[in-house]
């Protein structure tokens, strides 16, 4: 069972996620949702093509680490919430999916 | 340039689309959006690898159309909406991708 993060993990952790993003907007820059215990983060790519490419590397990352996203996308943009069910807020999983999508988002 | 559905069109092809859904729940069932001239329509499938297989295939038809869907994802649930940006409502465009979309789903 996965737990919520602790303190100390959200110090050290997920407070990089949450830093004013890098020059090229890829990587930091993700902020809490109001009202819940998870991050979100828009990503706005060239076009369609693109931006459903790094949808589809993503799937298949959290296929893999059986820990999805919730994600909305219109054309060249998606929007990503991260949060986990089973412990009802943030856990080590979403610090590690935030940080897979920013990678795929540098590329 | 496309233009928006006439109130022929809205009768013989859009209707069909809006009227009760099937047994299987995959064809009919969409929905007009409140407040915009745009349909919508909720899937769910037994998994994630099922729901972002179907969009997979949506998106490639998507793409080939050059028409996109606004849609959102968690797990096994996938709801879209549709409209043509470029006649600011429903036109023919978004009548075939939803047709195509039911037609996926009832794979």
């Amino acid at each position: 069972m996965v737990s919520q993060l602790s303190n100390t993990d959200r110090e050290q952790k997920l407070n990089p996620l949450l830093r004013a993003s890098s020059d090229d907007g890829k990587t930091g820059g993700w902020s809490m949702v109001k009202g819940r215990d998870a991050i979100a983060k828009t990503f706005v790519f060239d076009n369609f093509n693109q931006a459903f490419s790094f949808m589809t590397s993503v799937a298949l990352k959290a296929e893999k680490m059986d820990h999805h996203p919730e994600w909305f996308n219109v054309y060249n943009r998606v929007e990503i919430t991260l949060s986990t069910h089973d412990c009802q807020g943030l856990s080590i999983r979403d610090v590690e999916l935030a940080s897979y999508i920013d990678l795929v988002a540098s590329r």
